[in-house]
């Protein structure tokens, strides 16, 4: 089972691929989606869609994995990062992709045992699990972290 | 210069198109694109994708206007019609199309007069500018009413 864990921002979105066979996880890759200086929100949507068409075309992933959007932070910042949202969501269903969402409580406590973590946690742990060489950026961690949450849980009922 | 006016909504997202000549507003279409019962996220961003790109190539706009996501709203509704929304501009930004934002302060202003309308006041303004035999239905009405904002001020950094 290949997973594909996405953490949508309104800068950058972090991807991570991982495979699941029994309880072991392997590592495929991990990068983040970096919005251009200055460019467009279309542009923005068009270039997301874009890349992760590629990464999608590339590493062939059977499902994805989200984070929940966080509640806390300005409305104006969150209206941004759900319409990127939407886009990263409709990129994978339109390619036939059974999307599934996770709280950030459910994603942290996945890869660090506890809701609270920090973000360099989340880095730690995922590097630990995964056995990488070094932390991955905060971003692809979280989707990662995303992705490990998915191969432990399994929910049933996509978004 | 034709103009495809779009109100994305969680559930019920309108679209009305009008053509520009001078002075001289037309209307073209309209009508609502609306999610079908207990369907996924992932499904109604598909036929949202869908349906406005049959109306995009069935009516040929060279410009699209929206209004900005009105931020009174509670944040789950908010966070989901935000993800229609990137949908909607990742739909009009992909087949090349400048995509231009209006607040809903705006948009009032140009079909009613005053900023404070209520829905059934906007049904009304948009019914006599356009001259449409019926009220609109209301979700259409505003689609129509973005539509007049960009005939009428016509900005030019597109989003």
């Amino acid at each position: 089972m290949r997973i594909l864990g996405i953490d949508p921002g309104s800068h950058v979105t972090g991807y991570g691929v991982i495979d699941k066979s029994g309880n072991y996880l392997r590592h495929v890759t991990h990068g983040e989606i970096k919005a251009r200086r200055n460019s467009l929100l279309s542009e923005v949507l068009m270039d997301i869609f874009r890349e992760l068409g590629a990464v999608i075309a590339e590493n062939n992933p059977q499902t994805v994995s989200l984070e929940n959007i966080f509640y806390g932070k300005n409305v104006r910042s969150l209206i941004r990062q759900a319409q990127v949202r939407g886009v990263v969501i409709y990129a994978c269903a339109a390619r036939g992709l059974p999307v599934f969402e996770y709280s950030p409580l459910e994603v942290k406590k996945a890869v660090v045992g506890y809701g609270r973590a920090e973000k360099r946690q989340v880095q730690i742990m995922v590097k630990a699990i995964l056995k990488l060489d070094g932390l991955p950026p905060a971003d692809a961690a979280d989707a990662l972290a995303a992705a490990i949450c998915q191969a432990n849980f399994m929910k049933e009922q996509p978004i």
